[in-house]
């Protein structure tokens, strides 16, 4: 029998709420979280505005806005943020932003078990996983636990519609990335593989007209369910796709970027070996190349298309390719070394 | 924006443990629920020698066999349920069998709040929803109660493989009929709507394998994956397809054969104000003519194909027309008495 014949699936309870204006609903989804002293949970700037306004909407409720999200959440940073929980006696975390105000929420709420309620505005998913990555000096931590899933997630697409047309090319792809890899981890049930070529057909329809018009309501709330859907997936497991993107985070590149240029490279590597996947993602990207369709998108889309542009340093790929080995991965088809200089240097 | 471009998602917490001899685990997965004095119920028959093999695997832990369940859970059969779990002092409620069993274990938890464990042998989905029916009479009565959704499933498609090729017919387009339900209904999410075409591929591509050799595995396992994802998107609410298959059930008509034989009817007369879901039963029945291609499941399975031959009154056409109207049916379409006497006519 297939892979998907034998599974154990256990749901994660996480509410979702996703309606145009629902951030005007984050003072009741507080109270339904029974959160009274929030610590509101941003990256600067941007991300630092919305805070604001989710203090506005929370009145007596919002205890801080803790605006020191940092991607890859640093050590530092994770500790600067429990610190600001312990110190506002918060009973409850609200983060606003991409994974990077998601992530430091995770890192607090690791420590604390305090109660997550995310408002993303990127396509990162991480707000729909128990997923915790940190990085300390050249290496990136990941932590699994049930504890760091948000309990309540807001979807609000109005809130992405400024998001430059880069941030969302980058970002989407990252959510494809998940998708992908959904497809042919050994790990698979059918709900995985059933919501993971949803999310791919929603992406590829809706991620280009996104990066064309940022303003397209339509295909931004589509691209914001996808990045939810492959969130998602996520929990079922990963393989060479998010190894590779998680030891390059670990050196410093950005990490939607570092996804988004090594996906057409994986998925054309791995797509050899798992029929079914290519399959799905046949008729979910309406290609008989879906890598191409891929590398086609990244081609288009105003990111960087090599690792050479992100500053990857090209003397480590033996440090990457021995680390990513090291992992083992068997699935779908047996990752070396050498396969992994091959990928990176196709990739610089 | 769309209809799923604003949802509310609440996951119901439920377990599923999906493997080839995954009975033999019903012991463990018991005691996760702690349950030390289960009440096994099924119907007689086929249900009972299954019943009874889950009573060996049970040991001390199992209270009582109770084989009586019957389609449609008459009151005097559910009253029947709750005295023998009150009689047995039981503290769970395991159920094996189709759609009988799985309502008569709904019936007695709706009443006393004791865990159910399911062990689903059909393809009616009803272990994964909160919908318990009733009958009294001639009308069937529908509640929704979240205590009466199974904690815990386990599917194990080896138990199907003796299930007769017209059962296994008529429970799987009872299955598809959740499936293409779900992609119409106004209450549709990303996720029903993404699960409901997943469970459509694969009763699309493996249901005629099944009628055709029900000894085929693969097929077997796919059809009790789709009914189960079938299942779980019942929960989005339903419309036409649904409320005729209830008021034809309160009539006393078999309730997998009247969904089989007013589908393709009712999805006929619905996809014409449902693009969306005409697109996507195209594309997972790989079929210009979504309608056509459930009729000719229907006309090459061993199952009645008019209403006529499964004991329809044809007298009854006005009262089955009022009953429906009056349910104020609006998506995808209005649905008013004339319409209903339309499909009626033509499924007779």
């Amino acid at each position: 029998m297939k892979a998907d014949y034998a599974f154990t699936y256990d749901v994660p309870l996480q509410r979702v709420v996703f309606a145009s204006g629902a951030l005007a609903r984050v003072g009741d989804e507080a109270d339904r979280l029974k959160i009274s002293r929030a610590l509101i949970v941003a990256t600067p700037g941007s991300g630092e505005r919305l805070g604001k306004k989710v203090c506005d909407f929370l009145g007596a409720s919002a205890a801080a806005l803790h605006a020191q999200a940092v991607i890859h959440v640093p050590k530092a940073v994770a500790d600067g943020g429990l610190k600001a929980a312990h110190e506002t006696k918060a009973d409850g975390i609200i983060a606003v932003g991409g994974g990077s105000a998601i992530g430091l929420a995770k890192a607090i709420a690791f420590q604390t078990g305090l109660p997550i309620l995310a408002v993303p505005t990127t396509y990162s998913g991480s707000e729909a996983t128990p997923i915790l990555g940190m990085t300390d000096g050249e290496r990136k931590i990941t932590v699994r636990d049930a504890k760091v899933v948000p309990r309540t997630v807001i979807y609000d697409p109005d809130l992405t519609l400024g998001l430059p047309a880069a941030i969302s090319a980058a970002s989407g792809m990252n959510g494809i990335a998940h998708c992908v890899e959904a497809l042919w981890v050994d790990t698979r049930t059918p709900v995985t593989v059933g919501l993971a070529t949803e999310a791919m057909r929603r992406f590829g329809q809706s991620l280009p007209a996104v990066v064309a018009d940022g303003t397209n309501v339509s295909a931004r709330a589509d691209c914001l369910i996808a990045a939810w859907l492959a969130g998602t997936v996520l929990n079922s497991g990963t393989a060479l796709q998010h190894k590779l993107a998680h030891v390059l985070g670990g050196l410093g590149l950005p990490h939607a970027e570092a996804h988004a240029i090594i996906l057409p490279h994986v998925t054309r590597f791995d797509l050899e070996a798992a029929p079914e996947a290519r399959t799905r993602l046949e008729e979910a990207l309406v290609s008989t190349d879906p890598a191409g369709a891929i590398a086609g998108m990244l081609n288009r889309f105003p990111i960087p298309e090599r690792l050479s542009e992100i500053g990857f340093d090209r003397s480590k790929i033996d440090f990457v390719a021995e680390e990513v080995a090291a992992g083992k991965i068997t699935a779908p088809r047996p990752v070396s070394a050498d396969d992994v200089r091959g990928l990176l240097s196709a990739a610089y």
